[in-house]
């Protein structure tokens, strides 16, 4: 049952330690097979070096059931369904405690695009959701973690800016399959290293960049006038 | 003579390197035997390469005195001693310099639980001792400086916290066994780094987090309630 | 054609992951042959590691038009050529997004000299250039980034300071060839760092060093009385 | 002639990259031979995996003259021979840019004394040299540097705290074989970084460590009382 989509998933999850994106178990992806409305994701914590792509765990879209597998599924299952059911496009999502993106969330700020490299993926800056209320910590917590998420973003397209820093916790990405949500998971950790040190440099809290240069960039990664890269 | 736990003991020093928490010998793990009283502990300034499970130290939790083993002991073992005799429940202690951690303690400062990173294993901020007193440091240094931890948890569950910072010096840490106590040292270098980078991005130090949030991610795995892993 | 430069510039290109300088495809190297006026560059987008000598794409000077190559050229090929335009002396280009050197970018900051390190490679600060207008931004943007950065060297020597971040961007190095121009990049990545923790340690702006330090240093490595190295 | 001590200081000299002590040929150690008055020293500008022990250039205390080698000797050798000329303890001499010990240099701040990992090998704060004056930089520059060090020792043991940074610089670090002062040049490096970050943690400059702290843990390693280690 979706042996391809259980391979990429488990091999998107080897490519988190391989990336230098979590400590332990502390990180988890899964991927979506939209005809048949299952989620494969991770199981929860399983080290990456004995992950197999049987262990990988599916999901129903709908209600989180189980449909398949004998390992209890990832305890951020529910965001990550959260995130599936709100926008039709993601195809992969990644969950880490990737170090400076982290340590914004901790801070409760998002992530000011500061520069070309931030604008080439995120089409603005990666927002900090607020924080979350003690019910919705004490109620369906990791489905109302997902329901943060998505209200953060009313109103926005969640493909052009696809991470988010949840307040006091981590980034969630996503992405159109789980690889490319890993590799943008890295583009996030770097622009938050580089907003660190620019604002420190800079002595202060830095406004965003211009928005023509920010368009600028982005678009010439995507979109029908890209030019980056090879055709 | 407590040869699994020399083993354990060994191999849990030879991790200190691995996880990066060590330059040269600078950090010793020992684990205990409850049932005998005896302490197994890592031999003073032996490189983790060299180190062999017969070269592990054997002490009786009493005294410290040396019941085997042709080494001396860490000088740190008074320390550790203090420990184990303050909380049954200890079964392994970690002491290093670990670059993060030590940076917080020399600043005298404790580490915040700023986000779920630290509450997934920390149920509250890492405490910093008090300075120690000079007749204290010209005493019985390294038992008092047991003491002075123990002091610092008066009050708490020293399990639920299972960390500590000696003001001017690093951080000890503890656990049931001795493997559980490095990888805990991994986790504290871990937070010690983000509260580090979350009060740089803030430009100011941050207040504690929710407590309604630090109890929801410490419960999720530990306790009754727990959800998180496998069963 | 140009077989020997293709294989330095591929080479130096290969250079850049090996020395941290890139994440992914974030930077390209080229090469110049001044007698046929050919540039020889990276293709665009593509892995490093997967980058063979008959990848790289020749471009002529004079217009950028390609003359080799199946591969589309980096999509920064005209900021490259108007630095070759501007400065005969220049043999190779570097650009990437090296994370310290950048994080000043964002800054728009340009990295004060503030020690012999510095001015073992760099005869004064490495300038940052003026953010770039609006319809710089909208019109042919790579080569109005080389316009800029020209700007930025108007009366100055570019192969004494051969270095410039471009504002919320990041780095452009060049030197005699394309090799020289990465391990110049490294040297940039590296000050650019040390001025970020001078700073730190200092609580405030540095002004620039001594400039007779300064010259000390440049000129015992760079013309006729150098006496660094071999003869 | 002096073999041994060839290997030696080769050898010391490809400890240097090993630690992460410098970039390229930024480094440079040498070693004495008291009985014979003569100091062999690395050539300059070479890179340390092409060293080898025939390599290491011989030269008189006395004068700096050249007594065996065909390559030039480092061009920071007589600041090191005005080392060993000013104490007659010293063995050994490292010169690296290593990062964070050159970053206080070149915020012209001394690395104060803030806990026990520096109190271990430092009796006291790294002192930082006033800085040069244009005629000590004009004239013989690199004796200058070793003159300006010794005159920052005045009234102070070099032994008890063998290291020093140049302002604008970097650190020079002694001890009394080669080797050994590479690995004190490796803990000189962990304590300025450390230091960097509690201040950081602080949000302010901090002030000397308690002293009776730091002849304690100073005294534990070294002198007649030493009682880390085995015997």
């Amino acid at each position: 049952m979706l042996e391809k989509l259980k391979e990429e998933v488990c091999r998107a999850n080897c490519m988190l330690p391989k990336y230098g994106l979590v400590t332990f178990t502390w990180g988890n992806v899964s991927g979506i097979d939209r005809k048949s409305g299952l989620v494969v994701i991770k199981p929860s914590g399983v080290e990456y070096d004995e992950l197999k792509p049987e262990d990988m765990v599916v999901v129903r879209l709908e209600d989180g059931s189980v449909v398949e597998g004998t390992l209890r599924p990832s305890s951020d299952t529910d965001t990550h369904l959260e995130l599936y059911r709100a926008c039709e496009e993601i195809g992969g999502v990644v969950h880490t405690h990737s170090r400076y993106a982290t340590s914004w969330a901790q801070a409760n700020r998002g992530i000011p695009a500061l520069g070309t490299t931030h604008a080439d993926d995120f089409h603005g800056a990666v927002p900090c959701t607020r924080p979350m209320k003690n019910e919705e910590i004490q109620g369906s917590y990791e489905a109302e973690t997902g329901r943060v998420i998505v209200e953060t973003f009313a109103g926005k397209d969640m493909m052009e800016i696809p991470a988010v820093l949840v307040a006091s916790h981590g980034p969630f990405v996503w992405e159109r399959n789980a690889a490319a949500a890993v590799k943008k998971s890295v583009v996030l950790e770097e622009v938050a290293r580089m907003a660190l040190y620019s604002e420190t440099i800079a002595g202060k809290k830095l406004p965003e960049m211009n928005p023509v240069l920010l368009d600028k960039h982005y678009l010439r990664k995507h979109g029908e006038d890209a030019y980056y890269g090879q055709k």
